[in-house]
């Protein structure tokens, strides 16, 4: 049975603030967010688990999730699904459909799972169903607002706040001589789908600014993402220059690339970092696009990093799916794995980033990244370089300041590439570009376990709420259509979220040091992620987590440590008071 | 130039015991071992670095190993091979061979490693170099004593105590009711690879004990290896019975078995666990072998365990060791190391002792292990059951009494599947059976991080030493061999190394605990140990080790409970020398 008009009512007679996990008021209710509202109930429901095999229960759809708890289990359990990770609604089996569970529903979601439930025909609960997870999980090709829009749960901290974008230039002290800060494109007028204010050569006019916008696809000119504190070497980024099958040239343009290599004075070179394979780079020629000549641009060397189109992306990302879940045929599994090609492509852009960190760093030069259009290999790039660079993108705040900065102002298209609560699940414009960027930050915690502050279940957290909709950080394309909107006044980001219970986010192992990390891109070194692409498969996990045990020995050791220091205090307090009378001892310790 | 006379001479010279890393007398002469030397020295030598390119330097070939050190690098580097690892030594490159070192040496390793060296023709220094090689890695092909049996350390400790057996067994409750100890064997007269000390049923007669011995392979009768504190049910080891292509039976075996299944009142049932697979087990028939019929053996379940021979391991790791070794192909690894089937072979092993152990613990019953001798995968089957079901082989100290119980007072063919000392590279006897085993425990490790007190620094270690001839430890094929040839009297044990300096085969993550491991046996979870395969390429080294950073808060945490137990000590002296009312004190620290 759906949800009737009485039960939506009990449901809006609730107290507004319902925190996650606290049940709701009628025993059937899914626990709600605040602004989270019951849309239908169906009965009788089976989950065809593909582990634990079917169970019968109680299946609710709320304007934010799919949720489900079995009635006929010893211990219940629930499955919940937010209806953002849903890609696809399926109805499976027809009026005529025979067998046992073989009339129902089928859901193909973002995160790597398909669930698959079982409707009574007699029931006529699926058609309802059906309907309200299309609505739902597709809201806006319902016309119905994201679920953003509605949630309203209030944390203490503004996560809105985390990229102060002057604030995080001067930390890395711009402006300074050669680097001014600029805000010709405060209202988005050179280039729709860059940042508000951006760092270029101090030499550089406001025509030279036009000149090179007119020269480079989507006007994604030339702009600083980061600068070395010691030697002045930098990481710029942009779109590919519009060359052409005629190779056309611009004067404006290679001498603005000149001021970013004079900018430092360490170096007269600078390389391109294009991160294509080179063919592709030939051919968007055709297109228009192309690469910088190196006729054209005097000692600047160009570079291509064989990093793949975001087609070539998404197909190896569908078939590690079709690896991964449900079940994997254990004779195939290493070369079935090496076949999707996913930890290939893993390697290549880890090694693009690994290259540029050391021109950087080693050769103290400054290095131009692009792709194409700039906002999808670019900003895997350049966000990675950065990380390897810069110990304070490895801390929690430093690296929701690199998402905020290198993926979110810079444009990424998450609304296109990920298809926020749209139903066109096959548009050739989604691709796995961020996660593959989460994935090559997984593997650079693997290999150096003790160098970021933030720990898998960080990286899990954001992947799941790029999908979810239920924060406002991931959606639309860019931040003026961001500030159209109003998000930052409408909706909650996903940094309030996580800030409000950061030790959840914590690496037990984190040692703060300064240094370049100089990850080796090999296959060998590089392994499937296993925590999240096996994740829904209980065979998968690993049996006995080895943080735990870290965790606590941290504990023990901080309490340890105040113990001693209130032994100290206390001895220090009672030498200079000289005592003869007895001292008030430490306290016990709670492990 | 190899040693001279006086070269000799010198070295005997010198103090009997050197420590290793202790510079000898001479520049050239490499830090020696007690018992250890010089047997030639060959300068201008070039060692061919697969990875970091040719090293000129002074080779010396002693009694115990192979030992270069480069002379043209700024850091001088070193690299040691004790002979024993040595497979095989080859000349290359002819009179008329061309081209820089292309005249030299090779030699084959046992440890994945193959070594090459360019000897200038000039110089003549190959062909003594090749002869002492020769002798020295392969004294009993060339009626020389194993280095064992020179070497001369002393250490604090007797290894040779580790395993007391009837100290092991009333460890385990036995003798009782049920079980009884019996020396029938202590001369080995019954069988010559089994240990002297038996427990068997208690109401198995003399008689019974030699007409099963007739009846099975090797006289390798069912013993007990383990029992179950509560429940008693019991692992058994033994080999095939002599069926043959009659299918011959024995009433007095078919009573014994019956005995073994009710001295575990559990259960009316009883486990026989054949390691191999089905149709070895029936090929077997034809050589008089075979196993157990469920007509004859009433109450008994038969189980193939699908674990293959070992010529069918030798190959595996053959091809192992040729996709690690000195490179590998990138784009192939994980198909590469799917097809050598090494990670399947280690599944099914842990699959069976997993299967074992669950028997056991949850069914309650009794579990009979063998496969053809009993030699070879049932000790790998009962030492893994052994080590997931009771914790005190988990220990450093247990997994080397599980070690001398299992593999060698059991009559593993060390000598055999090593070839210790021998020039026979190609002997079809050889197999890396053991290292399976080491290699099946490291993956428990992974999978159960915090359940062992040995790191994986012990496990190679042991490896190392199952190679090097250096300890008495893994010569010869059964303890009658050793008992023979005065092993505990004339060499060192393995353990009196290990035990000398424990902390540093200590597990940081240690927890003792009680319970049994219940490994998942699945491709998934199992990976190539590049720790041990790998470890010669410097490119496929751990970049981060995370155990420093865990060893160091161990440290941190044991400084910090003596601080607060000091203060505290200190207080309440304090308190009982001049106090008038009495402190209220802190609770100790437990951790």
């Amino acid at each position: 049975m759906m949800g009737t008009d009485k039960k939506l009512r009990s449901n809006v007679s609730q107290p507004s603030i319902i925190e996650p996990g606290q049940p709701a008021s009628r025993p059937d209710d899914p626990p709600l967010l605040p602004g989270e509202k019951v849309m239908g109930v169906a009965r009788e429901v089976t989950y065809l688990c593909p582990y634990s095999g079917p169970a019968r229960g109680v299946l609710s759809v709320t304007n934010y999730k799919l949720h489900f708890r079995s009635m006929d289990r010893d211990t219940p359990y629930v499955v919940e699904v937010p209806l953002g990770v849903v890609s696809r609604v399926e109805k499976v089996g027809g009026q005529s459909s025979r067998g046992e569970n073989s009339y129902g529903i089928e859901l193909f979601c973002k995160d790597m799972r398909n669930l698959r439930f079982g409707h009574k025909q007699e029931n006529h609960s699926r058609r309802n169903v059906f309907e309200k997870l299309q609505q739902y999980a597709f809201p806006l090709s319902h016309k119905l607002p994201l679920f953003a829009f509605d949630y309203s749960e209030v944390f203490p901290e503004n996560g809105w706040n985390v990229l102060e974008p002057i604030a995080e230039f001067k930390r890395m002290g711009v402006p300074n001589d050669m680097w001014k800060i600029t805000k010709i494109n405060e209202h988005y007028e050179i280039c729709d789908s860059y940042p508000a204010v951006w760092a270029i050569p101090a030499a550089a006019t406001d025509d030279d600014v036009r000149a090179v916008a007119a020269f480079r696809s989507r006007a994604r000119i030339p702009v600083l993402s980061w600068i070395h504190p010691e030697s002045q070497a930098t990481i710029c980024r942009c779109s590919q220059p519009l060359v052409g099958v005629g190779g056309k040239r611009c004067r404006e343009d290679e001498r603005y690339i000149q001021l970013i290599m004079d900018a430092n004075a360490q170096s007269h070179k600078l390389y391109i970092m294009d991160a294509r394979p080179s063919a592709n780079a030939i051919a968007n020629k055709a297109k228009g696009g192309g690469y910088e000549s190196e006729d054209a641009y005097q000692n600047a060397e160009l570079v291509f990093l064989d990093i793949h189109n975001i087609h070539v992306m998404r197909e190896s990302l569908r078939k590690l799916k079709d690896l991964c879940f449900p079940n994997v045929e254990e004779a195939r599994w290493l070369s079935g794995i090496e076949a999707t090609y996913w930890l290939k492509h893993i390697k290549y852009i880890l090694a693009g980033a690994s290259r540029i960190a050391n021109r950087v760093e080693t050769h103290k030069t400054s290095v131009l990244v692009h792709c194409s259009d700039g906002w999808d290999r670019t900003a895997q790039l350049t966000a990675l370089a950065m990380l390897l660079l810069d110990p304070y993108y490895r801390t929690i705040k430093g690296f929701e300041v690199l998402i905020e900065k290198e993926w979110l102002s810079f444009g990424h298209k998450f609304q296109q590439r990920i298809g926020h609560g749209d139903d066109r699940h096959s548009d050739a414009d989604r691709s796995p570009v961020f996660l593959q960027f989460v994935d090559c930050v997984w593997q650079l915690t693997q290999m150096f376990p003790d160098a970021f502050q933030f720990n898998e279940t960080l990286l899990i957290t954001i992947l799941d709420h790029l999908y979810s909709c239920r924060f406002g950080t991931f959606l639309f394309n860019s931040d003026r259509e961001r500030v159209q909107d109003n998000v930052k006044q409408r909706t909650v980001s996903l940094w309030s979220y996580i800030n409000s219970s950061i030790d959840n986010y914590r690496n037990p192992l984190y040692l703060p040091r300064p240094g370049v990390l100089e990850p080796v891109a090999s296959v060998r070194l590089i392994s499937l992620w296993k925590g999240l692409y096996c994740r829904w498969n209980p065979g998968m996990r690993p049996q006995d987590p080895i943080y735990q045990r870290i965790r606590e020995l941290l504990v023990l050791k901080e309490q340890l440590e105040k113990q001693v220091d209130e032994c100290k205090q206390e001895q220090k307090a009672r030498v200079s008071r000289n005592m003869p009378t007895p001292p008030r001892l430490a306290s016990p310790v709670h492990s």
